[in-house]
């Protein structure tokens, strides 16, 4: 039984999602579903309030979705996308960034590179924070908005088996998303090659919280049984030696034919941007869902805006 | 006759000059007259909807005329204008870009420096989109504000000579501008360094449309009959000999006492930014017309924004 | 007797901090106290108005600061923050630039690394110009703030000794306060190392004030008889020795202990941002009002904009 007449985000930060309850993740789902009426008619619910966008890496898409949320509120939005253009070029600390910032607005969205940023953030600010994206394990608005997908999808994430695929070590989304998914009752598969496979602590967190998950490297085989695929991007970056990209790049490219073997009811996400991890030849594709995932970031960070400033 | 009724700009894309009508520019030309008061009083016409400006290419002059445009009719405006900010520099291709981003906005405005970008980014996206300058060849709204900067001095563009001025090769603005008055009953003069004439092709079209011009490479004989003047600057890098740049430029170099030879009632028009193609102390001479073309800038886009978004 | 009755700011240009006389900045930090209730509980005041923040030098902070200012009063703010991104890196000098723009706005703030060229926007725009950072010698809405964090506190400026420490050479908000409080009855102490070292023709504008000042390379001397330490941040880039650096970046590093000879009364103002000169174990301090005067900033520019708007 969801109990929401005890939760309340109230001035809250939202840093981790592993700050959250299923009751409040679900409370939260909840409220975005809602907010879909004025994403299609916008409304004045937080004009008067000011969000600023901290970006220290770069991001449009997180970015713009944040501020497309803002002002579907009705509110308003100012920020940097470029750490160059900012104080931090001056040798300033970031807890003097917040505490200076936090005079001119009402709320503070932050992106940056270092493990701990966000929650430094929260933890200096009188104003609440949201974490949009910090080092390579928190990233909590875009697993909220990756369960809100399924679930539209599925009604209910309980007995799903949910594949991720490609880049596990370094990317973000899929370590929140897996510690979301551990509040469920699912069945995890991690498909990576060797060298990107998912860090040992998560998956250890993963055993504390009685998860079943299995390690793959070939996506093939374990196709057939899954609910949902989480495709990732595979930095070319990460890899010393170039062939080595290239052969593990092929081995994860989904297209059209080889999803001949996926259940008819399996859904395609991806966090975006895809480089050619998904072939065009599936986005249209009734399994695709990776174009819808962007509408529901939206809803997703307009409930929590209206949320975190006390207004819904 | 302007048949206005049958005339609809509702959801359209604005992507080429050569997609539009005699009577659907003068449509639009009309309107933008119209946007004056809204230009001097802002409305909440466009109260609730979302512009987003993707500036792949820098621009700081179309970007914020756009943003004038969207703000003074009451809408919102968000984007980017680096594109290394931007997911562009992960290796994402702009279909995708689009297709997330569509799902934040209600009309897209887009700057790319590839031929043919903003016409992908037309057909993918279910938003309606506005080119604010492609490739070599498009800039649409920068061509209907000239026109209407000539309409407002000679009431029609029917029976005038114009002459354009500089870097005919690479300069979009030009062509843009041409394939406009193409529609028109005018006398075209091109005058320019031959490694920088009109492009053949533009030419062919001129033909075709029974368009009467002429090229020069000396501005001084053809002055005294023209009655605009269309400057354009000339852009060092595309010369590879340093010595040519300096003769070359040094002879399309206006000034006060060059156009004593001009009619009294021409018209001295420019894109900018200038560097030096036009003297300052031309700068307060009756015949001056580039810093009025910025205020016809937003009165172009403010009634395209309106018109494409439906509420006008 | 405070005059206000002859005040008018409607329309005016805020460049320098000397074009004021004192009963106009005192009018301006009275205004600026009315406009906390706007800050806690904002207006539309300024609805239709547009604001363009020009940065030619990058600031987070003052630019986000006039732009909270601006939506609190329920204006609109566009503009640019990086010099890359506009028609300056395509050559076009700062006049054309502004002559441009101002169709797009109905005031304009602008930061730029040369001497004279706020005055200069000013002297060719029909709109209001509020210099946000000119050349070394003029911040005058940075001192504003300082005096109003110094009023705020003491009830008047009339008898304080107070005490700049740091690059008194490069740095512009030194300068400008020193002129803004050449209208007052203070005592000024200069404490830096010889080389940044106030310039003579501050020092000796303050004589023709009759401005009683002394300088000094160690700040422990000065310490006890200050009410006012306004430290700055020693840039290190100015010096040719990096040894150099460090022994002069060390004699002025302000920490708990060495406060202790401070009177109960002194408040310790920064500019920001402080890289090392000021300790963290000051932060929680009371005499610490350097996160207090972002506040006040946000203050003295929304009394700036509606003051030069014609809206208070």
């Amino acid at each position: 039984m969801t109990k929401t007449s005890e939760i309340s985000f109230n001035d809250r930060d939202i840093i981790s999602i592993k700050d959250l309850t299923r009751d409040e993740i679900e409370y939260i789902l909840d409220i975005a579903l809602k907010m879909k009426k004025y994403h299609d008619d916008p409304t004045d619910l937080l004009k008067g309030k000011i969000l600023a966008t901290l970006f220290y890496e770069p991001s449009t898409r997180t970015r713009l979705s944040f501020t497309s949320a803002m002002l579907k509120l009705g509110g308003e939005v100012m920020g940097f996308s470029d750490p160059k253009a900012s104080s931090a070029a001056k040798g300033e600390n970031l807890s003097d960034s917040i505490l200076c910032i936090e005079s001119y607005c009402d709320i503070i969205v932050i992106r940056h590179k270092l493990e701990g940023s966000a929650r430094l953030a929260a933890e200096v600010s009188k104003n609440p924070i949201i974490n949009a994206g910090s080092g390579t394990q928190e990233h909590p608005t875009q697993a909220l908005l990756d369960l809100l997908t399924i679930r539209n999808e599925f009604k209910s994430l309980d007995g799903l088996k949910i594949g991720m695929v490609g880049d596990l070590k370094y990317g973000r989304t899929v370590k929140s998303l897996s510690y979301a998914l551990s509040l469920y009752d699912v069945e995890l598969s991690f498909i990576s090659p060797s060298m990107l496979s998912m860090r040992k602590e998560v998956l250890k967190d993963l055993d504390d919280a009685g998860i079943k998950y299995e390690e793959f490297s070939d996506l093939s085989s374990v196709l057939p049984s899954l609910d949902v695929i989480y495709a990732t991007r595979i930095q070319k970056e990460r890899f010393p030696d170039p062939a080595d990209y290239e052969k593990v790049r092929g081995s994860y490219k989904i297209n059209k034919e080889f999803l001949n073997n996926a259940k008819d009811s399996m859904i395609l996400m991806h966090p975006l941007p895809r480089v050619d991890e998904i072939a065009f030849d599936v986005d249209k594709l009734p399994c695709s869902r990776y174009f819808i995932q962007p509408l529901n970031g939206v809803l997703i960070r307009m409930a929590l805006l209206g949320l975190v400033l006390g207004k819904i």
